[in-house]
């Protein structure tokens, strides 16, 4: 059996859109899936898909297309603006390729049943880079609630405020799915993950207090959202579009018995005390502090292709992401609560 | 006009109630106002009274009727059950006695209003005790935002966590307004306060998860809280009726130049490491954590009648906080946001 | 017996020395010591006997000696500068008073060692003022460590940064025994008590970097302190006249099983973030901090005196104080390490 | 232009000890170092030559004098046991190698001299490994430090707690250099570092408390060391090669105008809050806590060598280092003060 195991071909993988995070994931597959190779990097960018290409001394291409011919590739990485998911999810499952899309799945519910039929029709396997389900605090508290250290869970509170307003194409809500699929749709997965039950009602308070920028294009910068899960427990979000220094990112999970807390509004390392106080820093911006995460989903990705298995973050959970941020639209826009629709 | 200043008399409070507030209210008046003077204290119970009046060495009286008659009492503090308050507020009005009552103002907006032409007309003082608004750290978190330290005030969160269900009459929300008013109305105060705007829609997610007792009644014991401020601003409460060890109590304003944080879940000042973690300990109780804003809320109201000042936490105010936790009870009946009715 | 106990007289208290510790030990034994009462003032200012003694409502005088015939006063409780402790003791117990002096004891050890004599020679009781002791959160790491939390107590370690220069005569250590016993005796009294144990020999590393007037009359402004105990065990104590913002606690002890960490640099119930970080402000200065520990070590002194029993941090605890101070001038004057004299 | 520095070759590097931490360097060099080229790994061992050299692609060794003689061999990076540093290092030197030396440089100082001899008579370049001069947090307090923020650095304080008793060679001083050289003189380095200064005179408390297998080799577990700075600065550093839960690393510069604070005793982003108290677990284990520490040293040193520069931790950092650990050996065993001997 070893033998077979020794023997057992890494799986190939294309990385396509090379922004920030098509790069790390072209890094960490590279350099830490130790049952992945890179055998392409993919970017309509010439010079882009070039440098990256001849930096990691693999393939590139301009051309999607072309890419997914390309017979050493198993996978694609999928990295470009969430717009495009939906098509390039599709012709790479119609070319038999397995994909791992970086959240959120696709802009709209409609596009991601698309996504979802497209994936079981060409039975490839599809991940989505919900990456926090693989940081290992946030898989502490999950473990810890699982094994009932706090009691049955009562209610998911989140805090999640990034630095400043969103770059390029993802300030355009039509886009990106806006604040409440582009940023805080981490949040509603972990909140689906970590109480184990599905969100059914969201209601949204929210505007766009700052940012000329998110207020021409319809998005908003300050939301506070309270849900309901299927089984009765509540929850919240506050997600903000600027933090005056670094980045904070904060979590609890309040049972009858305990309280979890994940996340923290400073870097602990490091503290000055003048005779103005005692100031610390902001915490690592999520590339460093998610890290391990990145390289956890791409090892579980792979894993779960070579070894046939549901994926640990499935096409279904992208959807109900998308499905919540579209509630949570229809709330802001109704100005009352909004069922999610789970369908299927 | 020194002398005038020096000859003025101190103010004559009588103490009303005598249950753990009650009892730290006279014992504040006794030792820390200066410019009061304890002169009698009242409980029905008869053992209670004559047991805390030879303690502090004052007449103590059965009959609040009575009490309202001793020329002595300038003054009455009303730390009866809440549900007496109205009827506390009025008589004590109409023998022309400034009062000074434990929050809440009273149990329903329409007592609120009763109240509210009864010291009006009768002319005399009336303070709610919202002791937050005394408290060093809330008074800092206001100081820092009028003064602009965090930009424009955005958002309120909140989280107040009591360690247990509510016993006695306070378990029963007909009597004591339920959690939205005995416990958060502390929050609406200190929302308002600190971003100086009115609370004017609410909505609520919420339930009786823990104790039998809460349910029973009719009351929640885990509730989250979002709302809208007239100004467009946005705010949370999460409270709950449970916390495994000790208190927790954390506020936090968000601006967009800054972010103001609040409280705590920890003891800082002592910490265990074994094999097991690094385990710190419950924050101190309210009692503790807010006896000097007890000190300093009796001594501001002292002085407001002896020097015939408006009141720092007036009739209106409490007025509001029953106004906003009556909404949230519509919400949570009706199943959707509920607009505060801000009348007058 | 019960109507004995009724009958228990209270403890008659005079307050001798009444700059800011004895003005609060007059407070606290007038307002929460409920067995003891205040009889008396002293100081050797008139006008400040006068207002103190008014305002308390007691007996006030401008000689000691004098108040010591006051039949009413059972015991003294001294709070004159150091360098005056010896005298007041020694006649305190010729005039059969029991004595609960401000730490440090005395200036010098044979100046303790009078003290001694005295009050065995008149069976008087003598506690000393090491009010940490009696604090609950050093009392907390007492018995965590009594009871085996940490394994076997192996080393002590603390910071002590008081906010700036002593003043008065505080500044002379030929009248206060400078910054080892003013101000390090009281770590070094927790030493002892926490680790249970006597220290043997110091080592000091230290100067007078900062304050021209520290250096003047020959004291130290900064020291570093390493030290060994009886049984083997090590201890480090470092001292600061400066500290940039408020006043900075700590203390660990370090067993083979466990760490006590106690104490911290900021206040944790408040804090700013804007663009330059997140700041927090000085932890409660001493009166505030240890405000209980006051009210703890009065009751327990009078509970030792009408109960006949050893006080809980008696002459000898005192003089080990002042002896191990002692040791440390000697080790800075040799420049290197000296053995502490504990005799007897 | 730009082709010469396109064609500016890569500094080949062969890794020599592929222990925990040679492996780390060479995966370093191999995926970080953009200016180097992992060229070969050696160890005395050929199973674990032969896998981490098939592992990482390259060439690999049994014998460093082969390794040496690989003319694709630039630079040898040695992580072998202490006590093969100073052959290592001068055979290296004798074969115009530059040289990246894990800390200590060497055992002893007289083999410090001979590697210092080596290195110039060869004129190679030798890099010692302390680390934290890399890390962004050390780095940040440096630079806070030179740029005035805390005024004038008056002293250095440290804890420093590893998990556990010293594993294989390790445990025996005359190999390792012992607690003070193996573990400390990280913080002797940091000391020196920060304060910009060198410490001229050590005293050492310190025992066996714990491990049987350190009493047995003549080492110490639990240590407290207090020293003196050439400018009159004083420092402290307390060891333990026992922590109980995870690691603890702390520092601090106090300043006469402000204290600078590294380090933490707990990880701060996960918590978990139960009847028992809030508990936290521990800090990142080094690897992860200075992974970006190793990668920026090896890209110094790489540039060094390139560019010709001065390594920002030259051989007299690290025969410093030697010097003050002999002088701890030698206080501990005279029981006094130490000259550290500062030569040259």
């Amino acid at each position: 059996m070893i033998e077979v195991l020794n023997k057992m071909p890494r799986l190939g993988v294309a990385v396509a859109g090379l922004g920030r995070i098509g790069r790390l994931h072209a890094e960490i597959i590279k350099v830490w899936v130790k049952d992945a190779e890179l055998v392409a990097v993919v970017d309509v960018i010439e010079s882009l898909a070039k440098s990256v290409g001849e930096s990691f001394n693999v393939k590139w291409y301009t051309n999607y297309d072309k890419a997914l011919q390309d017979p050493r590739v198993d996978a694609v990485v999928i990295a470009a603006p969430t717009f495009l998911h939906k098509d390039m999810i599709v012709k790479a499952a119609e070319a038999g390729k397995h994909v791992f899309v970086e959240k959120p799945l696709t802009v709209t519910s409609e596009e991601a049943m698309e996504v979802k039929q497209a994936v079981e029709k060409h039975r490839v396997k599809l991940q989505v880079g919900y990456n926090r389900r693989f940081d290992y605090a946030y898989s502490k508290a999950k473990k810890d609630i699982e094994e009932g250290v706090i009691g049955k869970p009562l209610a998911y509170l989140a805090v999640a405020r990034d630095p400043d307003a969103p770059p390029g194409w993802v300030a355009d809500p039509k886009l990106s799915g806006g604040i409440f699929l582009d940023q805080l749709s981490h949040d509603f997965d972990m909140a689906r993950w970590l109480m184990r039950d599905e969100i059914i009602e969201v209601h949204v308070v929210g505007g766009a207090y700052i940012h000329e920028s998110v207020k021409e294009k319809g998005d908003l910068d300050v939301v506070s959202i309270v849900f309901k899960f299927a089984n009765g427990a509540q929850g919240f979000i506050h997600g903000t579009r600027k933090f005056p220094y670094g980045y904070e990112l904060r979590t609890e999970v309040f049972g009858d018995k305990g309280v979890i807390y994940v996340g923290t509004n400073r870097d602990e390392l490091y503290a000055r005390g003048t005779k103005d106080g005692l100031t610390y820093f902001g915490a690592p911006w999520f590339v460093k502090r998610f890290y391990d995460a990145y390289v956890n989903e791409l090892t579980s990705f792979t894993k779960a292709v070579l070894e046939d298995k549901e994926p640990e973050c499935t096409v279904i959970d992208g959807l109900r992401a998308v499905q919540i941020a579209e509630a949570c639209w229809r709330s802001v826009k109704e100005g009352r609560p909004a069922r999610v629709i789970l369908n299927p």
